[in-house]
């Protein structure tokens, strides 16, 4: 199986960078004398669409060729790459279509419609979407862009890395959520090429700890009902996201809930900034391990910022 | 009366400089477009304290002469002013007091002793505020420093639009939030001297109009039980600050509850930053009267951002 090089993340940054934020990278003295150590958090959140999904799937959608784009593309998400892809679609000019859960909130389906683009609706379980995309797909001809299990998407999401090592020096450690695991696998292959000193962490919440065990066993486990605040990580990791995850992270921590909602607690009261509990997520581990960063400069990722305002868990 | 001068802001600039962020200027093309307007965020939620109130106090303590210090400083607040004069306070070395409602919420009393004042609770009423500390300067012969009514700390809150009028050239507008007015003020003597041609105008709830009022009938009315989610704009007019804004100020307008909200909701949902409901009353006036300010250049004053995040209003 053919993976994302570095010179990849390197194109694909020059494909996307006109479509894409620079997004800043924010410190906190009282964050880092709390937990002792030194962060940098890479702001995702104020990316397009509010997420680094913006940046693999543009570099996708950029990357495809002239012929595939008359038919559209497609995917099935009711998450960040969904969006993603609209805003993808609208810069390219091609119909865009979002297989989404009927549950789905009006929140998210007017945010994917403000993109311009159609949404088909199935029952909410993963057989549905799998079933009702193949079914588009194979009527339409129209092109799937996979929310991370694609060379170009994980290109794509490895220069938020880049930017972040180019913007820091010196970081000990880099760490970003895992769920199917392109964050993670674009950030590694930055790192080990940019930083190679830098170790990668990926963090996973306890109840949706699939990629922890496929690390430590040597196997994908699938996501079964995993249950978490952090709902951009529920997805499985693939074949080739858990081949450059076994070859390039240094250890996958998880952490408990009560860790994710404290650690968007903290950001919300001290950098004064919306993150989504995914999001959250990285930091909860700086949280729940201060040990392991004692007095190292810690890059994290905040992936993005999405949430609904009206259920925000400070009760 | 003696008010302060241009000079004042720029030599008050030099004074707190290394204590204060010089803070971002955001820009949201979304809001750009839904409103018709080149917004411009100058983004004192994320300044120290999470709020302006941390220049005027700083200005006003680093200007106090050495012999004033060694019997510490005082004021009354249950805001942001408190935390700012805590803050200052440590900096200078200077023992700090805080007269604050015996009601005021466990987080402020918190964020206060965070900085290492005393508290000292008095009744929640404007006359208890008053005679206790009252009681507490004459006993100790502390200084008292107040919010707004102080030519150092208007001369400082001023050193927040010098800044903003520095990163954006040509505003054809800037707008600031009014409660006791200290902050515009400040904000009207660097515009004057800065960029003479933009039009200054103060936001204030309907629900706490009474800078409105005063400006409009030439005399100043009293904040009578104010009724408004924007908890930093209780407060009345003094002498000083009325007739500076009697001077410098274009207009006062006049916002709704819920245009204080959805302009809330509008910053934490496309900027994804945390403000107070004082710090969107600025906002709130793009929201009610888009109309004053087409394809105009339009600075903000984020004044804020401490708000308790169990009581957000998106229910």
């Amino acid at each position: 199986m053919e993976i994302p090089t570095y010179e990849d993340i390197e194109i694909a940054h020059l494909r996307i960078k006109r479509f894409i934020h620079r997004t800043p990278v924010l410190t906190s003295r009282s964050l880092n004398e709390m937990f002792g150590c030194n962060l940098f958090f890479k702001c995702e959140n104020f990316q397009k669409v509010g997420a680094f999904k913006a940046r693999g799937a543009l570099n996708a959608v950029l990357s495809l060729p002239q012929e595939y784009l008359k038919n559209g593309i497609a995917t099935h998400s009711s998450g960040n790459h969904a969006q993603a892809l609209a805003y993808a679609g609208r810069i390219v000019g091609t119909k865009t279509t979002i297989i989404m859960p009927s549950t789905s909130s009006e929140v998210k389906i007017s945010a994917v419609r403000g993109y311009g683009a159609e949404i088909i609706f199935c029952e909410p379980n993963q057989k549905s979407r799998e079933e009702t995309l193949a079914e588009f797909v194979s009527r339409t001809n129209a092109k799937f862009i996979h929310p991370y299990d694609n060379n170009f998407v994980i290109a794509g999401q490895g220069t938020a890395s880049k930017e972040l090592i180019e913007d820091v020096e010196h970081l000990d450690f880099i760490l970003t959520p895992v769920g199917g695991g392109g964050l993670l696998s674009g950030t590694s292959i930055a790192t080990k090429h940019l930083s190679p000193k830098t170790q990668i962490f990926g963090v996973e919440p306890k109840g949706a700890d699939d990629a922890f065990r496929s690390l430590r066993d040597g196997r994908i486990y699938p996501s079964v009902e995993p249950k978490t605040i952090a709902d951009g990580l529920l997805t499985s990791l693939s074949e080739r996201t858990f081949t450059i995850i076994t070859k390039n992270v240094n250890q996958i921590l998880t952490v408990a809930e009560e860790s994710i909602i404290q650690s968007m607690r903290l950001i919300y009261e001290r950098m004064k900034i919306i993150v989504e509990p995914s999001g959250a997520v990285p930091f909860a581990a700086i949280v729940e391990y201060p040990e392991l960063f004692q007095g190292g400069n810690v890059g994290l990722i905040l992936s993005g910022g999405n949430v609904d305002l009206r259920k925000l868990p400070f009760f």
